[in-house]
């Protein structure tokens, strides 16, 4: 264990891989834990209670995004959403063609189902971003073939914040009746989110990124589109994806959907101006760091900050001492402890890329926990720069 | 909604859709709901703080069956670890070849995946079970050719209570290199299970069966047995199943595998005095009423009633106007009104099929629950019986 257990404030930052459940999430999900634990599918009065609340739940979901709810599959994560839009969506329409496109800064789930599909004889095309982590819809259209079945790119990037030209896309791929999914995994709760005004077929998104529960995402599949289950098995989901519904997450997802409808608006601009003391008061302070990702087209919560001559897993050691959460990128990969994808994507040098780190904000932070970071962090730099051998290099080379 | 909303106790006897979460796995659930709400994939001190309770869940988990905690994979349910042994043990053995063989009676989730790899141009062989449910290991034997790579035959159906002869199949199956597969989902935590004394490379099971909560499964795959991952993504559960652990549910599969192991000889031994109390007590009183399943080869819980001329969901309907909540069959393809695939295969006719009700018990229920079932349903069979056409046909030809 880490000294943080002696911490009696934890500063928590690391809102990209989880956000605290709203204690009203909590006590929306609490009766289903317990006592309103009967299978949905039961053919009794405890089933048909449970079952009507996931149908609250999905009406809830289906509105956050402007869907209907017999749109939105429920999954167990974003991964799950994730996986099923992109192996899904494509099996549906192999007959049309083995090809699909996606963006070199999707989240892992994308990427390596976009792979495991390419292990299986697809053809994928890998879009690049610009060094603010833009995808250029022209790079799009470029890419598609006449066998293009799908075409993913994420509405915004978790990790550098980047938000995408999702409906500039959308005009390009559709028009051609490709299919267009979005991981809006990192937007929807967050940012107002319209699957009409995205233009998308498809859209994932997890509960746990808006103060709902783990265990809780979702699949937007728009109406007449064609989907092939990544889980097979009892009708549950319309048939398109099996197993038990795990009820308590689900009404947790609900609740948090509705919550994040009602309070949006605030929660982001709360947000967003934490978001940006804390990356002037960094960037101001310690020499040579600069804010990754793109300067306006940005989520209201992402600081990710590259600080030349260090290792973040250093800086995340020290931080966490001193009671602070933070991350260096995605929390999928961060234990593999590789280097991050979407910077390289973004063109930043391998040996820049290490000194990256992740602070990511929900309206729950404060002030105070903004300018605690931005007291701590600086002087965390200097001692690592004291000790680091690219420091000096860097120095000796009048860097 | 029904009547039971104005009763004030339900005699909940449908466990075999989901048990009631023991309050001691609700109280250990309810901090990783709340508070301990981190990403176990954090760097940081509530990252790894949560990241040890999964850990030890597992360990708890695997103790259960007799495994090693690098063998558990965490599944957000049942139907996902029967997918993602059937689809992932196969893929990983593709190159031996593309056969595989399951029973007729397995669950929808291992039915349906198998379905899938047909579709995909696999040959799959159900082999047949006799008039109680029984798979002979022969006819696995006679079922296996050169380019069989997976047999999954279940440990016991959920539905008619038979327990097959896993030990005897393994013999035959992994003498010739053959991986073995067992939904355990209807036993693992309600009998002994061991992967060793079974002879199995993989096993199904699921919290919701043993006083677990829902949204929480786990597959038992044996050490250097490969396997293709259904959710690609991140490096969590060692890259075999992506996504951002439901951690709440993992603690609570835990520690329902804690006090399963501990209180199982118990908990077995009341169940199935309340099981032959029920079904003798049924059968003595119902003219025309057979137990469905094997006599002794049966679930301590399982009470599976066919009652001659009439519909099994017009009695589901008149026990839950008593309070009283029971089963047809699977939960998981009950709202579809189907025929039990299962009875079919145990050579029961047609018309008889839709007779069947399932009342699954657990160590929760009491005598008294059981005396009130056996003195309330035998007057809604006489009462249906009176209007149902079927039992005046019957009565016609003097049957």
């Amino acid at each position: 264990m880490t000294t943080t257990d002696i911490h009696k404030v934890i500063v928590y930052m690391d809102n990209a891989a989880a956000t605290r459940p709203d204690p009203r999430v909590v006590e929306a999900m609490t009766p289903y834990i317990g006592a309103l634990y009967a299978n949905p599918s039961g053919l009794h009065g405890p089933g048909q209670r449970v079952k009507e609340a996931v149908e609250e739940a999905r009406a809830r979901v289906a509105d956050l995004i402007g869907a209907a709810p017999e749109e939105i599959i429920f999954t167990a994560s974003g991964s799950e959403a994730n996986n099923l839009a992109v192996k899904g969506l494509s099996a549906a329409k192999a007959k049309n063609g083995r090809h699909i496109v996606v963006s070199a800064i999707e989240h892992f789930s994308v990427l390596q189902a976009a792979k495991r599909l390419a292990d299986d004889g697809w053809e994928v095309t890998y879009v690049p971003v610009d060094e603010n982590g833009l995808v250029d819809p022209g790079a799009v259209e470029a890419a598609l073939r006449e066998e293009t079945v799908l075409v993913s790119v994420m509405h915004a990037n978790g990790e550098v914040g980047t938000i995408e030209p999702i409906p500039a896309i959308s005009k390009i791929v559709r028009e051609r009746g490709i299919v267009l999914h979005t991981d809006a995994i990192a937007t929807a709760g967050t940012i107002p989110v319209s699957v009409d005004e995205l233009g998308v077929d498809a859209l994932s998104l997890s509960a746990n990124q808006f103060h709902g529960p783990a265990g809780a995402g979702a699949l937007y599949v728009r109406k007449r589109t064609r989907l092939r289950p990544l889980i097979d098995g009892g009708i549950q989901e319309g048939g398109r994806r099996a197993g038990t519904e795990n009820v308590a997450a689900i009404v947790g997802l609900g609740k948090a959907a509705e919550l994040a409808k009602e309070e949006m608006v605030e929660r982001a601009a709360t947000t967003a101006e934490l978001r940006d003391r804390l990356i002037s008061g960094l960037t101001g302070i310690i020499d040579r760091s600069t804010r990754n990702g793109h300067p306006t087209h940005r989520l209201p919560g992402n600081v990710h900050i590259r600080i030349e001559f260090i290792e973040g897993e250093s800086m995340l050691i020290m931080l966490d001492i001193a009671g602070i959460s933070a991350a260096s990128g995605s929390a999928c990969t961060s234990r593999a402890l590789k280097a991050s994808h979407v910077l390289a994507a973004m063109g930043v040098p391998q040996e820049k890329i290490h000194g990256s780190l992740l602070f990511s904000l929900t309206h729950e932070n404060t002030e105070a926990e903004v300018d605690y970071v931005i007291e701590t962090l600086p002087p965390i730099v200097e001692r690592l720069r004291a000790m680091s051998p690219l420091a000096h290099d860097a120095e000796a080379q009048g860097a």
